[in-house]
């Protein structure tokens, strides 16, 4: 038995490929004193990963060449030597594109396995679901009856933010990449309105979704969805900048142009800001707890993509970011 | 005797010129019960007018064709029906471009003649100045000792921006028009460091003279400046929008590109807003008490272009937009 791994292999210049990313095989751990040793059952592919490809400083520090990549896992405590959990727990926390590793429990929760699948704890229930919540309350301070808007709407983050702000009354309406996923958001996520980015005309389709103007943007694209949103805004609008996903795989000279129209922030009062989930813990747990019963109660949805095996771990990273992903895109490293 | 008026004659498509403004002669008007005849002394031409003399949505009504354009105004009471102030009062508010008007004195103030030259009410101890301290302290909330950037700083508000930011024992830059008005900046108003960017290179500029990176942008011209700031950006970095010049002028499709390294706000959780200074009244009455003290005792320093003659008070505004005015520009209208 051995453990595979995913290592980065190379810096993408531009668009990334599954050969930026090399399988190695190396033994299996051994937890040294105090720790435990964790088989992933789950590990999480997202967007903020494709920055972290990059050597710049941003938040989080950049993935090394030939080193083992991080994402965040579920797993299962399988041996542990003194460990802060005991054999059998499931955990979630940030470890590595890898089947097992050891770790002393630090930036690791416990999971119950009962409340929801385990794959949900990368999902609605962990990082994306906080995203969403924290975005919306934290960030944009939505209140009831607002108009939202949300761009990559049937995403991890996207069909949890349309189905807050539902839950709390808004008007919502959302872009995605697919007639399927427009018809995912209106037909089973209750939103009012929504459109494809690919095949409609971005310009026309924002202001026809959204009759009376945004008063809440969510932002994971950028581009043009960006800047057909910024003419629709209201007075006093706010602008979640969650991501912005078109621009991850262009180098500075092959971006898309940025908003035009940015006077508009200017003239309309608009706040436009940029945040990190774990600065806001306190909303974080509140979320868990909230988006807990709201599942139970059928007031949340929630779709995955699942792709199985750590090979595929790299294609479906490089796909999600393409936006082949229909829902959260995660990838199965072993049975639950 | 009478009054000649400035009107909209033509709404700009793309650059304003002083075409689109016509003198107009009308008999001076009377005052009604309770009005009075205000004659102008100075009057301001600001960038904001610019998109006031467009038909669209923003947080003033645009000018109308055919009617006199608004602008604040220092004024003094000539005549008085029984209005709200007495004859040889000086006033401050928003009037017309026009030698004369009627007025019951609502959305006027008084000023103290002697505290200050008059044309200073339109400028650093009127909106412009306090646009300045509110987008600090109010938006931005600059803090001692950090790395502060302003664009057009030897305007109407960069040059209270910087100096606001000296007398915080913040690291302040700037960007200006020409090499006059660099050696200005940092001789005459002790800014750290000012780069020319018409003629150097703004990125390099930029990165040069903020050496720490960049806590507090005050931005006032939007185009290649804004994008080199934003590569430029610390981590919670704030951006008071308090103008975008560069873009007044141009229609959607002549538009400079937007930043195209907005992704760049998500990463470093970048706050950006825009405002209205009139939203911070607190702030406002705040700031003309410092800014009288600061100006008594030589810590805030102030220059202003003064144009002769409501004649010319169009070519002054469109001189204005294109960065030919050194300070604050306003017009005279009478003798003092």
């Amino acid at each position: 038995m051995t453990n595979k791994q995913i290592l980065l292999k190379s810096r993408p210049e531009g668009w990334v490929s599954a050969d930026n990313f090399e399988v190695a095989s190396a033994p299996i751990p051994e937890p040294a004193k105090g720790e435990m040793l964790l088989q992933a059952i789950y590990m999480s592919v997202d967007p903020y990963m494709r920055g972290r490809m990059n050597d710049v400083k941003s938040y989080v520090p950049p993935f090394q060449i030939g080193e083992p990549c991080q994402a965040g896992i579920v797993g299962k405590v399988v041996a542990s030597n003194g460990g802060k959990y005991g054999v059998g727990t499931y955990l979630t926390g940030m470890g590595l594109w890898a089947n097992y590793m050891v770790s002393n429990g630090e930036g690791f929760q416990p999971v119950e396995a009962g409340l929801a699948p385990l794959s949900y704890y990368l999902g609605v229930l962990g990082m994306p679901g906080m995203t969403a919540y924290v975005g919306l309350k934290g960030v944009a301070n939505l209140q009831e009856g607002e108009q939202l808007f949300v761009s990559a709407a049937s995403g991890a983050v996207g069909q949890v933010v349309g189905q807050i702000g539902k839950n709390m009354g808004c008007h919502v309406a959302g872009s995605a990449g697919s007639d399927d996923k427009v018809a995912y958001l209106t037909d089973e996520l209750g939103f009012d309105a929504a459109f494809n980015y690919k095949t409609d005309n971005v310009y026309k389709a924002v202001a026809a979704t959204n009759p009376k103007g945004i008063d809440v943007y969510f932002e994971n694209v950028g581009g043009p969805v960006l800047e057909a949103v910024i003419s629709n805004l209201n007075f006093n609008a706010r602008v979640a900048l969650c991501g912005m996903i078109s621009n991850y795989n262009a180098t500075l000279e092959d971006m898309p142009p940025g908003p035009r129209n940015m006077a508009i922030l200017v003239g309309r009062s608009v706040k436009m800001q940029g945040f990190i989930v774990f600065n806001y813990p306190d909303l974080c747990a509140e979320w868990v707890k909230l988006a807990a019963g709201w599942l139970k109660s059928g007031k949340l949805k929630y779709r995955e993509s699942v792709a199985e095996g750590i090979e595929n771990a790299p294609q479906a990273f490089v796909d999600m970011l393409q936006g082949k992903n229909f829902g959260k895109q995660v990838v199965r490293l072993a049975d639950d």
